[in-house]
């Protein structure tokens, strides 16, 4: 196996003051704050249009929404190679979240030009559309878009002012009549560096994590109803004490996660976020109890193990608590995605070359290349965080991190352009 | 022992006509709404007045505000029996908790009256300012007062509108300047009859209960502290998952309870009645949560040994779940009040002369009876509730079921004032 490593290093600091110029365009009162479709996302994407233009990149929003950079490639059979992420962030976000991985991108074709190299594949620079969950109730719009996933149902998608989803696509420039057009069958590789959202990397001093795989999650709400009581009245024997099967409940939860991660069947983590007792009052034996339950793997086997254990230890929780369990329903239920081999195989290549640290990671979180992955291999580089911070302004990583992790993904796409015919 | 069952009996439907009339006397909207200090209230006292003196009762308010009617006894230095209870109602309350210990002695006194029976004793029929917890956050605010133990503190506090408790005490006839002249040193005997509030009596089809305490009541919050994570990029070993503790400890408060409760010291009881965790959203681990614990018994060494092994295990739970424990606080504390043995072994021989099964059962909830008992030997009479439910309007008990109870409490009435010299 031959390797293009090319020592080419990036322009750190100019990658890095791209992300700061970004983080400027944000709600003054509630830094780092640009939602999908406001006013500030909309400056944020015409910064980055001239950042784009400077670098010569052929320049459009397609019918999903997505703003798209694009060097042609010198054989024109050869399809493209993506490198994207996204520049929406949640309220009162952080800096990097998306935007090192589009600001990577960027820096990536720069030094292409810089250096004048041309790639047989075409390169496109892509800011996908409203990655975050939007106001609109739906995250990844854009790489729904792209890859033939966004329903007309969700078109129809309104937000609290009554603005439908296809009217805000409309908006900021896409073609909703026209969506299947942003569906493509062209590329040949997708890359997206983002950070890592957890404590992986930092805690191990690892500089890249190259992701195997994007969860898959399963969201469960389970209800227990018994009978509220007086708590002073009512002797021990005679209670139907909802609280207490969903607190056991909690706790096997937890103790089943770990096992299920101990397996060696990849990652796997699941949390109860949400518990609501009723009446909620001190006095009073709770009469009811509901739970939220998350659960994340990159083993959809192990996914559906877990929900139908929790399902079993759930009725039989009740039954001691002589309680009944009227609801065990999925609220939501998406697939793992798994990262491409062959370009977890580059992406590893590239560090190595570069002696950087890495290690195989699962990614908790959801990603545009989770959707990207469905037309194409597709892979993830997540850098380090600090305290793995995310969504929220103390969000953090360090210049010379995301300088790190942009140059294995430039190395990964010489190469790939070198190698696949 | 001589008895000196007398098959009297009470007239029931008389007895159950007085608490349909004072059932009526209620916020229509909100039935059966009679707030303490509220003109529902003095409505609802001015109807009792009226039947108080038709019954030939010397009627006057205390300067506790307790609304008393007395019958000399005919032996000066004998003392006095007071049989009583409370006309206040909670927010959409019941018929029952509270009026029908106070419409027991109304009847008691009216069937002395038509049988021309003369007690030695003098006998006093009351009702308890304020049994309920009022707008001022204090509860038995009457009994308290009878017993010494309504404080200057406590007269000062406020409600919403800023009207101070010694205000509302004068504004309904009591005497806040003259609170020390409420406090009784004459009561030989103090009888109470009330609606069980639980189901024990209902289950086992027996007729009365003859209350052995009034629960000590210990609360107790605990608060547990972690790390709020993303729920998928946090991997199962990293986790500081506060909610985990919490849900563990309610598991171990509901099995050392029905440990406690099976260990023969009497009755026990814990619940947990509020479960809180932040941020209580779906895809964040829990970074905080709290509980109130509630446990009540008629042991105050019980208590006190549950309150230690939970400070105890509560540390142990949060060190395993990798969690702090910065909270672990008594809210309050009552000590359990002992009914009279020897009132007691009165009222089970009248049951048991009157044919009528009976059981030892602790009271769960508080009473006037507790506050009495600081200075009185004092017993209750419990009777059945259907379904145990209280504190709301499907509060319901039988017209036998209130007149059996009454018939007892007058037989342990004639027999104390006979035997006690």
């Amino acid at each position: 196996m031959t390797r293009a490593i090319t020592n080419l290093g990036v322009d750190g600091g100019r990658l890095w003051a791209d992300i700061m110029a970004l983080a400027k365009i944000t709600d003054p009162a509630a830094p780092f704050t640009r939602r999908s479709f406001s006013r500030l996302f909309l400056d944020g994407r015409d910064w980055l249009t001239k950042r784009f233009r400077e670098a010569e990149l052929e320049t459009r929003i397609d019918a999903a929404g997505n703003l798209i950079g694009r060097i042609k490639g010198s054989d024109p059979r050869a399809g493209s190679i993506i490198v994207g992420s996204h520049t929406d962030t949640v309220p009162s976000g952080g800096r990097f979240d998306g935007i090192a991985g589009v600001a990577a991108g960027l820096e990536i074709v720069r030094m292409l030009r810089e250096r004048k190299i041309a790639l047989r594949h075409a390169l496109e620079i892509v800011d996908f559309l409203a990655e975050e969950p939007s106001e609109f109730g739906l995250s990844c719009i854009g790489s729904r878009g792209m890859s033939g996933k966004l329903t007309a149902a969700q078109l129809q998608f309104s937000k609290s002012d009554g603005e439908k989803l296809s009217e805000a696509l409309a908006r900021v420039g896409g073609e909703p009549a026209r969506l299947a057009e942003a569906k493509r069958s062209d590329i040949r590789a997708g890359f997206e560096l983002h950070i890592e959202q957890g404590t992986v990397l930092e805690a191990g001093a690892i500089d890249i994590g190259v992701v195997t795989a994007i969860v898959g999650i399963t969201r469960i709400e389970v209800v227990f109803e018994g009978t509220a009581g007086h708590a002073g009245a009512t002797p021990m024997h005679g209670r139907r004490d909802a609280l207490v099967a969903a607190a056991r409940l909690v706790d096997r939860v937890r103790i089943l996660a770990e096992e299920s991660a101990a397996q060696g069947r990849g990652y796997f983590v699941a949390t109860t976020g949400v518990i609501e007792a009723r009446p909620n009052a001190s006095n009073i034996i709770p009469g009811s109890a509901r739970l939220i339950i998350d659960a994340r793997s990159e083993s959809r086997e192990a996914l559906v193990e877990f929900r139908e254990r929790l399902d079993r230890e759930s009725l039989v929780l009740a039954r001691a608590a002589s309680v009944e369990r009227p609801r065990f329903a999925t609220l939501s239920d998406t697939l793992p995605s798994a990262c491409d081999e062959s370009l977890r195989q580059l992406l590893k290549a590239a560090a190595d070359g570069l002696g950087l640290s890495f290690v195989d990671i699962a990614s908790g979180a959801g990603h545009d290349t989770a959707f990207l992955s469905h037309i194409a291999p597709a892979a993830m580089v997540f850098i380090p965080c600090k305290d793995g911070a995310s969504h929220c302004p103390e969000e953090w990583c360090e210049p010379k991190e995301v300088a790190a992790g942009t140059t294995v993904i430039l190395e990964a796409v010489l190469e790939f352009d070198l190698r696949e015919t």
